[in-house]
């Protein structure tokens, strides 16, 4: 080794240290609930080691506040960001584009990446962490999933040691907030969808929410964080709510049951299980008792059993809480290490084919010889029934009652349906819903 | 900077990045339950980066294990471990007497440390971690508090966004387990306790558990991490669980409660207020869902609200997790980080004088005039009386009856308390446990 080597190694080493010295230059990219949520949060309690330099947003003036400090640079220009001798940037402003294009550039111009944004995690996640790695900088993400509650870095870090097996939750405290209120106030769908719009939970367009969509996204990332297994969230299965009526919640309610969205993953040798979907859980599951727009993430270790992260899944300052802690985390090692680097997560091929108890609940015209019919496909299946239920005070001509199946395939009951639903005693498509045990 | 100084700053850093390139030496210094699943996780897991090399334990022969390599040294002499080129030391002796003097020259031989052990760290935490900041060494305690969640990490880095204002929780399987049998048998706690100490959940001596001390050492790690106040374990206030009845769980019933050993902080402008003791607490809230051996702990932010980290509190698998978890991390940066120190907990005086409701269960012998004679006291003090609650079927020689109070400062109803112990128709103390709301 050459002098000359040895003293750039040491001055780089020195630039290094100062870097680790001076506080971090932070610039906001979208000021929007949770953008100004982490703005409020740098300036009421300063951490130390970061400053926020830069706060971006299209048309940046009608956002302007007067309770940070004067030296804070406004634009609208993204370039300014990107030219700036910014240290990490916090992307809020969500979507894919410009998302993507604009992270990808930030990393590329030596800046750190903190996002909240999980469709570009759960899309883009492993490319961008490559390019991160290959330019010495930190991409976190432990706003994507479940806002406040810290189950990113408790699945990375503080259950690093356990080996992961099974992943189970409420991601979207949009369906929780429906699914607790078509439950407590016995209305239906549509009217609890317009409450949660009423009240801001819901976007105009809810689709994103009540047909699982986010919360696939938010599993891609959790199967990717705490299964070590990458998949692509399309291959997920995603089913809406939107089939939920309050009898449904009746007839749970006789099972010891409730109905919630459930996000869930499961790792075998050669597959991923996973889907999205309304379920039924039981009543003493720590996932029953999640009410209204909070959020749960069950986790299942071969070595520590279950652990249980919940609290607030959204919401400016929850979410900006994880946001904010992200960037503590890269203030207090800023110069990235390459063993953080690993992200050892293995292409699994996904089924939503989970072996499980089944909730069928049919609206028939009564007519004798209903059960008779049904019972002889499910038997032509190998499929066995475990319960019926038909509670009295309906109307003949729109008649609900509920069959529960033994443990089976999903795809054995999807099977047996598509001949069910081929009887004309049906008013319209069977509901099914597989149980949580 | 002379050519000399350049190079050897060189060759520092590059024997720092052989140090990280190489696995660590792990050395196991109690071969016990958790000691042994630290190994077995080793083994089976191999994490990157880690390799086990010995295990000390007193009388080691009869310890030895055939599923360990070889090349692992086996020895009962601590002074082995101090003397090799070992990386980690991984202490799971537990008290406080040698464990205390063995982590200081571990230390001071170049070696970071993982401990398990609450009372090491709830007594000696601050000065072992200004000594390991001192030798470059880490020292990290994930296992120390509530097993195999990592809560530890949770509040220190998830949730170091935000300003936590409270904690709460359920950190003794034991008392858990005892309170749980009391409650679903309705055996007494003498009962329940021969029952668990059966089962191997309670030592022979039960004190360290039933009488809060346990509980206390964790309510005081949790208190230096999350709210960053540093407390003497000795002014905490630790209630035992040991005067509970089966009555009383009748009676919380009647109130919508149950009963749990409930270890709370709370951190003021210049107070922590802080308390070990039986509680009650309302059906609806997690911590009643707690059952058997579990732990839970609920924090509360001013940004990112209320967070719940639960699962199994102990056992060997799930403790062993969270010192492999802690033994990742370091091997993930086994240089030690400069910021990584700061130790920013403040000293603040401890108060136990919580303002809560009160449930206040009475024995007595049964005689006109006893609720207007406890009424006058509290009137005197003035106390507002919440609720009477007396169910019928008791003895009168020793009935039990229970008064909830409105919110007022423990110390008051303590003081009134004075007075009701000199009147001659109570059979035995009065039971107080506050109400958490």
């Amino acid at each position: 080794m050459t002098n000359v080597s040895a003293e750039s190694a040491v001055l780089s080493s020195a630039r290094d240290s100062s870097v680790s010295a001076r506080a971090l230059n932070v610039a906001i990219v979208g000021f929007g609930t949770v953008g100004s949520s982490v703005a409020r949060i740098l300036s009421e309690r300063s951490p130390a080691g970061l400053r926020l330099t830069h706060i971006f947003n299209r048309k940046v003036e009608r956002k302007r506040v007067d309770w940070l400090p004067e030296s804070v640079r406004w634009t609208d220009d993204i370039g300014d960001v990107l030219a700036a001798e910014v240290d990490v940037v916090v992307e809020v402003i969500g979507g894919l584009d410009p998302a993507a294009d604009w992270v990808r550039r930030a990393i590329k111009s030596g800046k750190s990446v903190v996002t909240a944004n999980k469709q570009l995690i759960a899309r883009h996640g492993p490319e961008l962490l490559r390019l991160a790695a290959e330019n010495n900088q930190h991409l976190t993400f432990g706003a994507s999933v479940a806002g406040g509650i810290p189950v990113i870095s408790g699945l990375q870090e503080g259950l690093a040691g356990d080996e992961l097996v099974q992943l189970c939750g409420i991601l979207n405290g949009t369906c929780n907030y429906i699914l607790t209120r078509i439950q407590s106030a016995g209305i239906s769908f549509d009217e609890a969808l317009r409450e949660a719009q009423k009240l801001g939970f819901a976007e105009a367009n809810p689709s994103e929410d009540v047909d699982g969509l986010d919360a696939r996204a938010k599993l891609t990332i959790l199967a990717r964080t705490g299964l070590r297994v990458s998949a692509d969230p399309n291959e997920i299965l995603a089913r809406s709510i939107s089939a939920i009526e309050p009898v449904d919640f009746e007839y749970a309610k006789l099972l010891d049951c409730t109905i919630r969205q459930i996000s869930r993953a499961e790792k075998t040798s050669d597959t991923l299980f996973a889907s999205v979907q309304p379920t039924l859980v039981h009543a003493s599951s720590p996932l029953a008792a999640v009410e209204g727009g909070q959020n749960l993430v069950m986790s299942t270790g071969k070595f520590g059993g279950e652990t249980v992260f919940a609290g607030h899944g959204a919401g400016g300052n929850p979410t900006a809480v994880a946001i904010v802690s992200d960037l503590i985390s890269i203030a207090q090692s800023p110069t990235r290490n390459g063993a953080a680097v690993s992200d050892a997560a293995v292409p699994l091929p996904v089924s939503f084919d989970f072996i499980s108890r089944h909730y069928l609940r049919f609206f028939v015209k009564d007519e004798p010889g209903i059960i008779a019919a049904l019972a002889t496909i499910f038997c032509r299946s190998g499929i066995n029934i475990d319960s019926v239920f038909q509670k009295p005070g309906y109307p003949k001509s729109r008649l609900p009652f509920v069959i529960t199946l033994e443990p089976c395939k999903t795809s054995l009951v999807e099977e047996a349906l598509q001949h069910i639903s081929k009887l004309d005693f049906l008013v319209q498509p069977c509901l099914n819903l597989p149980i949580l045990d």
